[in-house]
Formats: C-alpha cells, structure tokens, sequence
C-alpha cells in the first residue's frame, strides 16, 4: 500500500507565505478549525471574512497566511487529507498484511467518522457532495485526494489476494465500492438520523464482505485479528 | 407497504398563495426547476432572486408564489417528494410483493440515480449532506422525508419475510442500511468520479444481499422477477 497511500501535502511549500516556526504552528491551528468548520457547514461558506470572525483574528491577518478563498479552500483540503493520513491510514499500517490491513483500514475509517474527528461529520462525505456538481481546481484536489483513498483500498485487496487470503475471483472494484459505500452511508445515518447503530452495521457489512471473499486462510486471519 | 409510502404532499393547500390551475401548473414548472438547481448546487444557495433570475421572472412574481426563502426551500423538498413517488416507489408497486418488490423499489431507486432525473445528481443525497450538521424545519422536512424511505424499504423486507422469501432471521435494519448505502455510493461515484459502473455495482450489491437473506422460494421468485 506504501505507494498508494494518501500522499502527505507539503505544508512547508514555499510559495506560502511564512517563514517561521511560530508561524506554521499558528497557519496550521487556523486550518484545523477550519476544516472542523468545513466539515458541518461545507467549503463554500468559508470565506477569509468568515473564518477571521469565527478565529478573532483580522482580515489581513488571515490574507498573510491565504491570499484568497481558493487558496484557503485548497489548503484546507490539504489539512483534512493530514488528518485522514493519521487517523485511518496509518494506524492501518500496524495491522498484519492482508486482510487483517484491510480490515483495520476500514475499521479505523468507520472509527474516524463515529468519534466524530470532525464535528460537523466526516469532512470528505461533506465537500465530496459540495462538489459533486462543480468544476475547478478545489474539486480536482478533492477527486484527486478520495481518488488517492479509493486505491488505498483496492491496494489492500489486491495484498491480501497476492497472499492467498482472498480467493483470486474476488472483484476489487466491487468490494471497494461496497466498503465506500457503508462509510458514507453510516455518516449520514448518524448525521442526519442520529442512527449511532449505523456505525457497527457498517463495520459488520465490512466483515461480512471480506469473509465472503476470502480463502480459509483468510477467514483464519481475518478472526484472529478482530478477536486480537 | 401502503401505508409508509412517502406521502404526496398537498400541493393545493389553502395556505399557499393561488387560486387558479394555471397558477398551478405555473407552480410546479417554478418547483421542476428549482429542484433541478438544488440538486446540483444545494438548496441554502437556493433564493427567490436566484431563483427569479434562472427563470427570467420577477422577484415579485415568485413572491406571489413564495413567500420567503424558506416556504420556497420546503416547497421545493415537497416537489423532490413527488418525483420520488413518481419515478421510484409508484413502479415499484408492479412488482409482486415479496422479495420482487423489495428487488423492484431498489432497483428503481438505483435508476432514478442512473438515468439522472436530476441533472446535478440525486437531490436527496445532495441535501441530506447539506443539511446534516443544520437544524431547523427545512432539516427537520427533509429528515422525515427521507425517514419515510427507510420505512418503505423496512415494510418490504417485512413483508418478503411474512411471505416465507426472506429467512426469519434475515435483519432488515442490517439490509436497508446496506440498500441505502448502496444507493448514496452509486450517486456519488458517478457525480463525482465519472464511474458509471457503480451503478451495476448497486444493483448487483442489493441483488446479493438478497439472496444472501432469502429462502428457497424467495430465491426462485427474485430470479424470475429479474429474468422477467
């Protein structure tokens, strides 16, 4: 999966315009608050203006860390897709290979999006359909990012296939729909509904389409590991 | 499943501001349209202005109709609500009850999608994101709305289960979970990742759940439904 992962966006870029420690803190708390922002009420409603208020911060103080809206919506793109890196796809990367990583990618999705990370839901679920109809640069760094998570999974798929842990007829592409699938559909359950049972029936549909997938020795280490 | 289907909203209700059919039909053209935006834009940029502008009236013309941005916003969910019943649960209600129907009402719900009745994808998958972290009664509407689908999709269920084609066992909030998911994901990968096989990827998952779930004699009754 190394290769496929979520790459990590270079927050030291030189075209932005800090040149101190203490300033890449202060850059990165702004876009902290801004993604939770984000992820309740959605990008577009993210203006300089509106972020200054929500942050007491002037305007021309958040203009020397963003030049423009496009600016701050890329960047915070870029910090939402930080986030996912540590809280889904790298603790992924403790589990065993195969189907137990899978798995555990899965699993820590679903995790991500019920401890609620973001407090609006999951910010990805929220811009994702923000821009499901738009076109530009934000959109293109949005497909370009869920894209990269997409093939995070297949990646899996293909490992645990390689391995003899799921059988060589097993289709990636409808697995990997399915796993999007229920992450999304237990957000909105829960955002929406309040249905919090959304989350564990989305983790079992995930069980249950890897068993039916898998080898013997796949069903083997699938329960090893959820028993682990 | 009579008695959980969405209901028609009453689009002749006294409150509303006309007297005549023309007015009527003027209505609902006004209504096609705005859901046709909102589905690809959402609805909170939605306004009698915007709105009046897109359709080269007046914003005094439209005042006539609606009253505020608001009583336009539930009058356009109610119209999404009647496209819904149209295009998805009404054909559904050909198909023999049982697993069929249940197969039925998914599969539409998947073609509704597909065959894009609304240009800038599903609206309901478009507003149930927008909405999710808001309160008020546009949320409050469009929560109940999409309730009532749930329901649906949980009466048929019951009913293939009291007609001995789905197992005593099988747990439809597990199943419409799955089906709902199902159907969010195809939306989304379509709008936002182009792929249109995911469309095939529905269905195929819904059929399989299904069976999954079935007896002998709903197996027989769903192959020959979709044999057909």
């Amino acid at each position: 999966m190394e290769s496929t992962a979520p790459k990590t966006p270079d927050l030291t870029s030189a075209e932005r315009p800090r040149t101190t420690a203490h300033g890449d803190r202060t850059r990165r708390q702004i876009l902290r608050r801004a993604v939770d922002i984000a992820s309740a009420q959605g990008l577009e409603g993210l203006t300089i203006g509106s972020l200054a208020k929500e942050l007491g911060m002037s305007k021309s103080g958040l203009f020397a860390h963003f030049g423009s809206k496009e600016e701050l919506q890329l960047a915070v793109v870029d910090e939402a897709a930080v986030i996912f890196a540590e809280n889904v796809v790298e603790p992924a990367f403790e589990a065993p290979e195969g189907v137990a990583r899978l798995y555990a990618l899965m699993d820590h999705w679903v995790g991500y999006v019920d401890e609620s990370v973001f407090p609006g839901g999951c910010f990805w679920s929220k811009v994702e359909s923000e821009f499901s109809a738009r076109s530009g640069v934000v959109r293109d760094k949005i497909v370009e990012l869920t894209s990269e998570y997409i093939k995070a999974m297949q990646a899996d798929v293909e490992n645990a296939k390689r391995r003899g842990e799921l059988r060589d007829d097993a289709d990636a592409a409808q697995l990997t729909f399915e796993f999007g699938a229920y992450v999304q559909g237990c957000n909105l359950a829960s955002q929406l509904h309040g249905d919090r049972a959304a989350f564990g029936r989305a983790r079992l549909g995930i069980r249950r389409r890897i068993e039916d997938a898998a080898t013997d020795k796949g069903k083997k280490a699938l329960a090893a590991y959820i028993k682990g």
